[in-house]
């Protein structure tokens, strides 16, 4: 299944890109570099040398320029040959680069056609600013297509039985589950009544675990694969009295066609005083472990077991919890099927 | 090559399959599960779940239903979904059961058409009944055709050169060979004339190491690969008098095209008393040290020289043991021809 | 790329090759084995049985033949079957066997057709003759196509990028390059003027690592990938005075599309007295390092980004540095075009 390319996707948290490292990465199959200019900025670059195809993840960086680890040819933020050492810099050999924006404690990639990389079309993770909120930032790379990973946080009944012991209870499928599409976003929302929660789940989410408690875990969806899910409990009985709940993020992206980025966070407003870093940083320890080896050995079981054919290829079971990512894969399968109709013959 | 789907092949030994875990295994390419009921009859299921591509194997038994890990779906012993924690089971999802025995100490599936799946088929391993004999059991899984291992088996004149040590001496090469046809059963027979045996081989065989010994090697095969070998010894000159000798059984099962299910077994009567039992298990693991550090990594070589070729599809040379095989290779031919004519196109 | 088969390639340093032990390598993605007769000579024969695609490397050598590990075939020298346990050798097996030639220490194979195999056409790599040299061998297996390896040995202003600490210095750049073509062969030649050097570099070359030097790294081709280097240096100023410098040799041979034998030498005068052996052996530990540590991982990353594809189906930058390598490059496709026009259809 071919990759959407206009779109932003999430490249790199903000802290793993720097002026003195050069940072690898396969995105949409394609190896790239970022790092920073001087000024902060940051720069991405096509990973391979015009030259002789060496890794330029193996070069230096000069003054907010990349130099060839091989035969020493620099190339600037736009990608543009401005350092031959053996005369003047060819202009034939240059990089592509690529648009980026740095946003929500993010490093956003565009990878289609730079005219339409609006940051308007960034979607609002907003709650990851760093101006305001304490951001827990965790990475994992999965042997998996990113779509399976988008169905995986779409319907989170799976929480229960994958789950048991961290995230999820006996009561999940005995909740309330809910799904709209609100303009291009979509929402998959589930509450879950008179749950009886764990110490280490509720202590976090301020509720006690020995009463039972009322959760709602609502998932938010921006194309292609950028999803929110906003989660709070209260003593059971009691209103839930406005609060949205704690944000996490959930950003796939694309390596290559069996494997997938997962940028995940959870972010506590700065208002919360000096707690707030801890949890951020206590939190995003709790979710690597069901997230590692829990959901990635699973996901990574579905991607052996579809060999090689996308979910788009197959024939697929149906469960009420499957209409918000059924609706969303539409709407990939809209766009997949735009660009391709689009895209010049390479 | 395409694989014989109706016949009957050994999937496990009795004891790898219990109620209380999920064991998984593929065979002929395909994953499937294995586990008791209550009752303590098999079920051999599909193990991918319809609903998301996820494996069974990672899910959990209840009451003769395996339970998906994903999202929780059950289904019985007849592939049926039973349970749906989200609502009605549904009809349109269901794995594919396989039909099993249990017999001679093995768990034997049938792959083909399931009303062919006829018990009355199965090949003699009575030598393997748990009811009279105390049976050692051995698994290995080689990373080779099944084709090759059929070959191996039906020309034990390999074993002068490759378990020189073992199982072979240097007067291999100066016996007898006769080889027949007995219906569809091949037998390739190895009588071997004063040799002197190791004490390793020459004790268990109940025949002395310092004088010469006549010892004969008779092989039955049935198709697709289940092999037995029936061996013993006598000083030499002295008449043999009837004595079937001892039973090992070589029943491969493919688990790919490129790698093999290889249960072996050698069985001792239990009306010898506590000597079989130890005998049993003393046996199987001497027999483990050629299978394994000898015989497997030979074929995994020819593996890799055929190159994913089969030995249908290259030029093969001609020695006098190769006879029993070269028939039972057109025997296997002609029904994997016979089963390819009648196949459905899918 | 097709290989170029009608050429003389290194197969095995000649210390590699010996009577007792059968050395298995792969050439030009063909399976071979190597191993001495009685009276020293070298025995390259194919290294599959034709019998049942065992390994020989799996058998034994006796009287100057291999036997099968496997069913006992032996074969002599010209790859007849010349012993057969179970009866008259059969005629129709039989080995490949290819001409070698053992000159300048080295085990030379010619995988085209055996009448062209002239001894006359071995590149002149006299300098690695042991009678008159002590030569230092060196042996890399590098996982990437032989042509890159050309083209980094016929370029050497990588030295100052990628073996900024031991081969290199920042003066490499600001040298002379100049290339001619002599006949078949190919000279790329860099004089580089003013260098300081490493004392490690310096004190082999007998110069002082305490002012700058003048130094000279001239490069001989000859196809398809046979190279040395003479290398030396003077203190700054000073005349060369005719010396024609240290040789070592960069001697490439196919194993696979995908993986090159990489046999590199380095000689001294055995006129020289003993220090001559000590520093062959020094001096060959010394180049180990940048050779498996730097150009190893660049050329293997080289690989992986031309992702199946040869220099040949790609778009190449240029600089000036590259006109040797460009000039071998179509020295070779001129000579896989002409064997494929001849080449007998398979």
């Amino acid at each position: 299944m071919p990759f959407i390319r206009n779109a932003w996707y999430v490249a790199a948290w903000d802290s793993e890109v720097t002026a003195e490292a050069i940072l690898s990465r396969h995105i949409l199959d394609e190896k790239l570099i970022f790092f920073r200019q001087p000024d902060g900025t940051v720069t991405a670059l096509s990973g391979v040398c015009p030259h002789r195809y060496a890794s330029l993840s193996m070069g230096r960086l000069e003054d907010g320029a990349v130099h060839c680890g091989y035969h020493g040819l620099g190339f600037d933020r736009t990608g543009a040959c401005v350092h031959n050492p053996f005369g003047a810099p060819p202009k034939g050999m240059r990089l592509r680069s690529y648009p980026v924006v740095e946003r929500f404690s993010a490093i956003w990639i565009w990878m289609g056609e730079p005219d339409a990389a609006d940051p308007a079309l960034l979607p609002d993770f907003s709650f990851n600013d760093p101006a305001d909120y304490c951001v827990g930032q965790g990475y994992l790379l999965v042997q998996a297509n990113w779509e399976l990973e988008v169905e995986n946080i779409l319907d989170l009944s799976h929480i229960q039985f994958l789950h048991p012991t961290t995230l999820g209870s006996s009561e999940v499928a005995n909740g309330a589950y809910e799904w709209h599409q609100d303009g291009e976003q979509i929402w998959s929302n589930r509450d879950v009544y008179g749950e009886m929660m764990r110490p280490e789940l509720a202590g976090p989410m301020g509720v006690p675990s020995d009463r039972p408690v009322d959760r709602w875990i609502h998932t938010r969806w921006d194309a292609p694969a950028n999803l929110a899910i906003f989660a709070g409990a209260v003593p059971a009985g009691q209103d839930r009295g406005g609060a949205p709940g704690t944000p996490t993020g959930h950003l796939f992206t694309p390596a290559t066609q069996g494997s997938t980025h997962y940028f995940y966070s959870i972010a506590f407003p700065r208002s919360m005083g000096p707690q707030a870093e801890i949890l951020a940083r206590t939190q995003v320890d709790f979710l690597k472990m069901p997230f590692e080896t829990e959901d990635l050995p699973m996901l990574e079981e579905q991607q052996r077991n579809l060999a090689g054919r996308s979910l788009r290829d197959v024939k697929l079971g149906w469960l009420p919890g499957d209409a918000a990512g059924a609706r969303a894969r539409n709407i990939l399968y809209a766009r997949i099927d735009a660009e391709a109709a689009t895209a010049p013959s390479s």
